[in-house]
């Protein structure tokens, strides 16, 4: 009983079992849980985790997280949207939405093909891309995928699927980051970045 | 709605309430709780949480949290130990407990007096010391209290209220740092230190 309280051990081991959170930050998380009364900390923290596990799910359609069975970003743009962002996870959905730069649909795999990682394709949510796009009213898929080996195999498996589709597949630009120094980009990434150049153009203020 | 799930910003908001703890780490930090199942994210992190807020307690003899109306380390060594460790906060009593070499009793004061942050003696827990000093048996008070003028205040404050108890009051020992290089302590830790120097002894191994 090294800290006198078998209650305040309990929650240092539970916040230590959170990703990236190690003994002293729990302790100190506890701490602070402590320190303020009981109804706030109900209030402002457990309750909202308890809902969160309670309420969460997956949308049908897109597999995005969702408060109902269809996402908010599915029933606001499907109307309108006849582009579909395929990304790996809900954090790259999170992330592109983020940029501001893209007001269309989103379909989340749940990884890529990865035969080392015992991951192929029928575990991925492959299978409702086809369907979306043979149902709903699809132009445009943009492959969001990272550029390794196995997104490229994901992104060459899809588009082998959807041949017939006449959909059209683009993928993400790839060149030198923005405020990246040139002699710090990687050859491969450099080598294409001349290969596929854009032209020069003075924008319009 | 940013991330197409209001119950998943909340848990986020929660997450970035704690100290420490950004956006990003408490997008990963709710994201974490979503990959497991429902009943392992109750059990293993909301529960120990609210048995910690609903049942933590402060211990009535020396103010340290306990689970029960007096704590472990008073029960435990109340009939064996004559020495109290005066410590600012509960941090200091798990810190001390870390160490391993102090195996007696604690009084948390709950701070020091600082008349800038309008913390004055009456508010920390110094009459309770008083009592304790009365009416139980301790013959000394070790002062584990931060080196700072507010301490030292503190200190000089609660051994004129005990001059008349007979106890023996003393200090933590000041100096150079375990491990620590000489040339970077500050001069008035190295002028203490060759001031209150101690006789080599070649240990008994």
């Amino acid at each position: 009983m090294s800290h006198s309280s078998q209650l305040l051990q309990d929650a240092i081991d539970a916040f230590s079992r959170l990703p990236g959170v190690g003994k002293k930050s729990a302790m100190r998380l506890a701490l602070h849980l402590i320190k303020q009364d009981r109804d706030t900390v109900s209030e402002r923290y457990i309750a909202p985790l308890n809902r969160l596990v309670e309420g969460i799910k997956f949308c049908k359609k897109c597999h995005n997280l969702s408060d109902a069975d269809v996402c908010g970003i599915c029933i606001e743009r499907s109307a309108r949207s006849s582009q579909i962002c395929v990304v790996e996870s809900i954090r790259d959905v999170m992330a592109i939405e983020e940029t501001g730069q893209y007001n269309g649909l989103y379909h989340v795999l749940g990884g890529v093909i990865s035969p080392l990682d015992g991951v192929s394709a029928d575990q991925l949510n492959i299978d409702t891309l086809v369907t979306r796009i043979a149902e709903d009213d699809i132009e445009e898929l943009i492959m969001a995928i990272s550029p390794t080996i196995e997104g490229e195999t994901t992104i060459y498996y899809i588009s082998k699927r959807l041949k017939d589709s006449g959909v059209k597949i683009s993928l993400l630009a790839r060149g030198i980051s923005f405020g990246g120094e040139l002699e710090y980009a990687d050859e491969m990434t450099l080598g294409r970045s001349i290969a596929t150049r854009t032209p020069y153009k003075v924008s319009e203020l």
